[in-house]
């Protein structure tokens, strides 16, 4: 299963820390502005992958930034995740899809199956429109041994509008949501036993991922915005099994963009790729101290 | 106001319904097998484009059926939106994307903007995230005159799960999203007292419409599967507003994959476009009928 070979990965690089590739052209460095924004946003992407790929065990690209530049920043997506896989990282693919029915299987095929284009290893998605529509997403990624986060609980601060409302059961749906991941996540589990259906929570709420740990006991968490949507290494070690297991913490702009507010900042490529390289380090070293200082029984 | 202009093309063509493009390639006529997937399903498109533009006012392509073909299907998305302006239709993207912030903002842009590589008319979204998720899409909206619908109550048995939890306040989810889409909408009316923002709202639950149809007096329905997903004339009625205004009623396999089940369907072009042509004029014969027969006020 997709799951066990995230955790082995985990375990080799002592890192749960992944990188988000989200290109925005105004932000790039000025190495990567003499070509096309297509050639430049996929050398870009292929530098940080080159660059990260020692330390990190998957990458997440946001299609959203991807779309900007249209059919052919898409393009780009489909070859990114080539590279990641060619250089031995997986990729989260960060797209939130759902529709009903015959269209969540075309978006699952689009995004997760290995005959299809992108062919990611995991796929985020949205849980808006109920249980019936997801079900499609864990048909595909049962037959293609790949892997779901599910949106649960974000981190921005009006997720609670609908992920806190409260159902008829009287379970918030973000509860109710983790139940439902971890139920129909049994299916998925493997050597590790860890499942590869996971949910998507934000680390902003600690009391409420604390919460959802406790429901979620084998699904992985995938926890957005360290550093910049005000996740830090001791909040988000609530997110983590005692084994250091169980969750991703992805950083984007605290890697990729550090360089705009960085000290006589040349411009190039080897001075912008110290840094994303630093920066890399960095997170790995702050959240495996965090998860040391917090557990005695870390598998790695 | 683009809604504004929707309203004008729904009273000249006295239709409110429009046809879904949603591709899927072992459905084709052979017609178009002949092709390339991505030049077929173009072709396809433009087709029935060409005999669906003197009945109905727009067309519904959803993305999930063109990134079934990658970045080469997302091109064809962008040329079917420039070929359907290009006959005078507007074009309501059926992507339902959401994020928060910045990408958001991305998928706004991808989408909505007149600088971005789609340039359609309506988005549909997802509500998911809370109401500060969809700001970057409003905004947008408002900047290049486009228009939104929000997922609110979709037509599939589990849209319960979520859409009909109850929040702090008592108010249903659904309920609630119905009364942001009114009072966030008002900014975004101008000529017809129709707001350019909407909402996905499915025709499997009459009273529920009838209920959310009070409380979005001025914001259109986007209804999805009519014939299909079990959406019937009568059905639909409690969607509209007396003037005969305030829904657009949606069909994809009813008009473009009803060869499939025609008696003596010999794969040729004419025969399909013969079969297309005759179901859009059905479905709005059908609609038009049944709104006359319930309201004595109709604008058109």
């Amino acid at each position: 299963m997709i799951a066990d070979i995230l955790c082995e990965k985990i375990k080799a690089k002592k890192n749960p820390c992944i990188v988000g590739l989200d290109p925005e052209w105004h932000k790039m460095p000025e190495c990567y502005k003499s070509f096309s924004p297509a050639e430049g946003i996929y050398r870009w992407a292929c530098d940080i992958i080159d660059t990260a790929s020692p330390t990190v065990p998957a990458v997440k690209p946001q299609m959203a930034f991807y779309e900007v530049f249209g059919h052919s920043g898409v393009e780009v997506f489909e070859k990114i995740v080539k590279y990641a896989h060619k250089k031995g990282l997986l990729v989260i693919d960060d797209s939130k899809r759902n529709d009903i029915g015959n269209t969540s299987r075309a978006y699952a095929f689009a995004h997760l199956s290995k005959d299809g284009p992108i062919n990611a290893d995991f796929l985020t998605i949205s849980p808006f429109l109920g249980e019936d529509s997801m079900e499609p997403f864990f048909e595909c990624a049962l037959e293609n041994d790949k892997g779901l986060f599910i949106l649960v609980k974000t981190s921005n601060p009006d997720s609670k509008n609908i992920q806190d409302a409260v159902r008829k059961d009287g379970k918030k749906v973000c509860v109710s949501l983790s139940e439902y991941v971890y139920r129909r996540g049994t299916e998925y589990i493997k050597h590790s036993g860890y499942s590869s259906i996971g949910a998507v929570v934000g680390a902003t709420f600690p009391k409420t991922a604390q919460e959802l740990r406790r429901i979620m006991k084998n699904n992985f968490f995938l926890v957005p915005g360290y550093g910049a949507q005000g996740g830090t290494a001791d909040s988000i070690v609530h997110c983590f099994n005692p084994d250091g297991l169980g969750a991703l913490i992805s950083s984007s702009r605290e890697i990729t963009y550090k360089h705009l507010i960085a000290d006589n900042f040349d411009g190039s490529k080897n001075a912008y790729l110290e840094i994303v390289e630093k920066q890399t380090k960095k997170m790995q070293s702050e959240v495996y101290s965090a998860l040391n200082r917090n557990f005695q029984n870390m598998e790695y």
